[in-house]
């Protein structure tokens, strides 16, 4: 029993000292002075430095060896699966490399953010040629002979592959594309107008918190640039942001952050500080923000309690009743960037990105030809042109800061979520009634009984197919969609 | 030169871990949910726990002796001197001895906390018994034959004794009691009567840190149950409190604080992650605090600028003018409560603690006779009973958490801010005529060139010496409070 109880003891103060540098990342993006950004990235390199010497310690290997065979329990089972492949890829990424991606990204970032001022793919090309020759490189250094773009896909999301995300997402397409097109042939439904207070988002987004099951006594509120969440256990904080014109900005995005904050408050306690007190893949963490934001915050249900608060909060909001304010929640817009997008398109987003990367990492397309070919598969997947790169490949931060093989995940977070949507509306069956009241108790709980408290202790596909009852398909996402639009838009 | 960069390189990543260490501290009290101590436990145990690792590697003697006659700068022996100094005590403090204090302390703190509120020191007097026979044993290791107290005084302010203290407070106590009972005898001024709303206080607080040269953009404030300053170089935060009746509690705490983080603000940025990175004792550091809130603070110039601040936050506060005000900021009380001291009585209340806590490290005082001694010796110096516990001996939580040593350090700043502000009054004679425009800057820009910036280059009283042109000692202190107090009391 000793090298396992051994291996677990140095495990949790690893887990304890990531829980605190990601605190310091919540700081960061929060509360630390504009003038403390180089000295943070002091204490960060300091903090990443005793997590790397940590998760690579030799002592690791032994201690796995050791505790081989010794008779445990489903959970330090699970916790030695995690401890194994996570040490596994430490030792296959040279620490030059790692080293070195951390150096290049980290530049990266700057480059991109001023190309994407400026508008200017050339300006970001020589930094994005130099990140995707790093990461290919990291990609076959982990992939031991396999395909490169699996492996970085499996650091998000283990075991899924890019031949199932390819056969998923070639079934959504068509139908999705189809769609798109008849709704935007429809007259567009009026959005809101009126005068949405900043302290009164702020207030209404407290309450949507509390109201979707959010503990604060375990979590906090705050504003960023970008809403995120962070921690988690009994300290899951969320963030969110306000826009003077569109309260949905602060409003779904709080509910989006919920999902995941309310995630990881539900996994089992004892699980804390081991490999499985998180989330147990990025695909799961979005199948929870995205439920709560769309199934659950979209619903028609929903937003006919959601409409009496913001009239409550903001007075005359530019729509009549309930229905009217339905069809604005749910408006199909022609647009450009992903993070605004609707149910509808927001998967067309995803998979234009997974070709491109993918096609990025194998080599079949060079840095260079990307905004072009970003460009085309816009117009044949959208219907129209991308004016300029800001719209365009350059929108997203993810490339310039190395993340290849996450993008899919968030299509997978809604695939599940479909899934778990189709499960759970047939265990609660009067749950839109619950909803028409702003109770979200029958579909929170039902989240947390099947999918949140497990925490890492199942494999991602695995978790999604034990609360469905079935392994997860595109079909109920789609029939979803297809259903709710076609009624929606009167197709 | 090899093992002095090692050493230097090893030591900065440890200064970069205990500024982490140090910003989780600052969440505790500021921004940690509250359902979130527990979880926070693991996560400071986890670092704290790897400090002491680092704090006591055997590299570090191996490197301090082939570093020994290498050429270097001033600072970087400066440096050594506090790096050998530190690993030195680590030594003679046996591991087993370090646990147990942390976990007797941290379970006394509460102990201490139930007893104040029942007034029952018989409640407290177990857990203090612990905590007193413990920090002897340490005292004694720490001492190697020496005078235990004088070890434990050397953890908060080095190379002072307990014998130059006694020396120096011998010479305070008669003055300042001679004068207590001359001031009391007299009609006490009227206070501040008035609305003071808690959103104008806060905006008051922060307008005054800006005033004494509190960088923004290198802090920040916020509210805590108890005010304190956190953290350094470009990332040194402070909180305050506010207190409906009582708007000085808010902006004399502030300005206080203002203090201790515009040292931190001010040291030369070399130092950063060194050794020299920070306030080079608590004596120096109180010396800034104090000299920022009483000298300066509470002068009849900058009071006159005061009121007109006031005034315009809050409206009618009680008193007529500038002079009226003056005597409120400086009211001399009758009352049992440490911090809320003026500056004649603050040192009295020293003392006291001091000759107590001495004689019960040496024995010479039980524990169990803690509560009468108190309050006899409070009777000598204040002239009247301690009703009950709660206003004697158990209102600081000092003791209850380990720091014995500790108290005198707050006189000793008075005693260095008495000497900075008679050298400073003398560099900058016309420093009155600034003070009444709320001009800080010749009094700050003085203390930042004279002490700020040397972090811990220099020892203590050395800093002070280099400052003043002379040794340190209690009469500037008691100078300016004779004539101040004589004056205001028209004595």
């Amino acid at each position: 029993m000793s090298a396992l109880t051994d291996l677990l003891e140095f495990q949790k103060e690893t887990e304890a000292l990531a829980a605190i540098a990601g605190r310091l990342e919540w700081d960061q993006e929060t509360m630390m002075p504009p003038g403390a950004a180089e000295q943070r990235g002091e204490e960060q390199a300091a903090i990443q430095g005793i997590l790397h010497a940590r998760r690579t310690d030799p002592r690791i290997a032994d201690w796995l060896s050791a505790a081989d065979g010794t008779e445990m329990s489903a959970p330090q089972a699970a916790m030695l699966r995690h401890i194994r492949r996570d040490y596994d890829k430490t030792q296959k990424v040279p620490a030059k490399l790692a080293a070195e991606i951390a150096r290049v990204t980290s530049v990266a970032q700057g480059t991109w953010a001023a190309a994407r001022a400026a508008d200017d793919f050339q300006a970001f090309l020589p930094s994005l040629e130099r990140v995707v020759a790093l990461r290919q490189e990291e990609g076959q250094a982990l992939a031991d002979g396999g395909d490169p773009y699996d492996a970085l896909l499996d650091n998000y999301e283990a075991e899924m592959t890019a031949a199932r995300l390819d056969a998923m997402f070639g079934e959504m397409r068509p139908r999705l594309t189809a769609l798109r097109e008849r709704v935007l042939e429809k007259p567009e439904p009026k959005g809101l107008t009126g005068t949405f207070r900043d302290d009164k988002q702020m207030e209404l987004a407290r309450a949507l918190a509390a109201t979707f099951g959010y503990d604060f006594n375990r979590g906090r509120l705050d504003r960023s640039v970008h809403p995120f969440s962070s921690g988690g256990g009994s300290d899951a904080r969320i963030t969110t942001r306000t826009s003077p014109d569109d309260p949905f900005n602060c409003l779904y995005s709080t509910i989006h952050e919920v999902g995941h904050a309310c995630y990881e408050q539900g996994i089992d306690p004892e699980y804390l500080f081991t490999p499985l007190g998180q989330g147990v893949s990025m695909g799961v963490h979005e199948s929870q923000s995205r439920i709560y934001e769309n199934q659950i915050g979209r619903s028609r249900a929903f937003t006919g309690w959601l409409f009496d608060q913001m009239t409550a909060a903001f007075g005359d909001i530019g729509v009549a009743d309930a229905e009217g304010f339905y069809h604005a929640v749910n408006r199909v817009q022609k647009a450009f960037i992903r993070t605004e997008s609707d149910e509808l398109q927001y998967n067309l987003h995803i998979m234009l990105r997974f070709d491109l990367e993918r096609a990025m990492v194998s080599g079949d397309l060079k840095p260079a030809d990307l905004e072009a070919a970003w460009n085309d598969r816009f117009k044949a997947d959208f219907g129209y042109d991308v004016p300029r790169a800001s719209l365009g490949c350059l929108q997203d931060v993810h490339w310039s800061v190395g993340l290849f093989g996450y993008f899919p995940t968030y299509s997978l977070g809604n695939v599940y979520a479909g899934c778990l949507n189709a499960a759970m509306r047939k265990a609660v069956p009067d749950l839109d009634a619950h909803l028409a009241k702003g109770d979200t108790a029958p579909a929170t709980t039902w989240l947390h009984d099947n999918v949140q408290r497990h925490g890492g202790l199942y494999r991602p596909a695995e978790v999604i197919e034990k609360a469905c009852g079935t392994a997860p398909t595109a079909a109920p996402l789609l029939d979803y969609i297809e259903a709710k639009f076609t009624e929606l838009y009167d197709l």
